[in-house]
């Protein structure tokens, strides 16, 4: 699909396809339709991390509180989104041993205690080690950098999640 | 379950209880859960509808794209959130005649076409007589004006789903 037959789309079909490149935000494609057309992929990537920037804090917390955790309840019961399981899975989130899952689990609950939001991080670009030690890394950091570096994730996945959709044969690298 | 029950979810629990309390939009649930805790029910109204308040145009146009047709694709294929499902039963827009249904049809089409988004309004406090009425004369409205009113319905519809989570035994007037 070019940009044009994206341009070309009703806001139904397009939130339909691109609805949840920011997972489980619909809100956030359809309010970028009203932006086309797009000139190139990058300007309408660029439209959504603007409408993501405007966004007060709590706003931004919204977009984190919608990731599942890494690992989680909904990888285990099979409530994932298609675009997260498949990202997960690709990072080996679904096939850690049992004590790397509990100290998953544990940090999970960690980080969320202290900053009322899940880790989010982009799992493609990644690999099961790294995820680990930036789990236990990050659960250090101060509050205000760790929700700037969750919308940076946010971006990341969106960007791949985007170039998956439109260009089918795009290479995985940012 | 009362201010203080709502008061002590987890923003999971919060988010997987509220979450459609606007159409699609659990960013917006996950987002207030930020201001906790509430002093009634009615705080937790004002804070949604705060946040959408100061959503950009395009966010608010974007919540309503977010909502289904009246009669749609959605109710015939049975892929309405539950709520929508309930709200337009109510209403009977799941009973029309063919002469209606087609009516409703034409109307949405035009009404989105005009618009660029989808006609918004609150089902459960009105009935398929006047829906019908309200669609055909709304058609008529200047862009802005409409806009204006589709969030009055959106920010309706959501009072009365929330006063259904909280208030079991609240009645269903505005």
């Amino acid at each position: 699909m070019d940009i044009s037959a994206v341009n070309a789309l009703s806001y139904e079909d397009f939130v339909n396809i691109f609805g949840n490149v920011v997972e489980k935000c619909p809100l956030i494609t359809a309010a970028v339709w009203t932006s086309r057309p797009f000139i190139s992929l990058n300007a309408l990537e660029a439209t959504i991390n603007e409408f993501i920037d405007a966004l007060p804090e709590s706003g931004k917390e919204g977009i984190l509180r919608c990731h599942p955790d890494l690992a989680g309840r909904d990888l285990h019961s099979g409530t994932l989104t298609r675009e997260s399981r498949e990202e997960q899975a690709r990072a080996g989130m679904d096939a850690l041993s049992s004590v790397e899952a509990s100290r998953v689990a544990r940090l999970n609950e960690e980080y969320k205690r202290r900053f009322g939001f899940p880790f989010v991080i982009c799992a493609r670009t990644t690999d099961k080690t790294r995820i680990l030690r930036e789990l236990s890394e990050r659960c250090q950091n101060a509050r205000a950098a760790e929700m700037a570096r969750g919308i940076e994730e946010v971006k990341k996945i969106c960007r791949l999640r985007l170039q998956g959709l439109v260009l089918s044969d795009a290479p995985n690298k940012l």
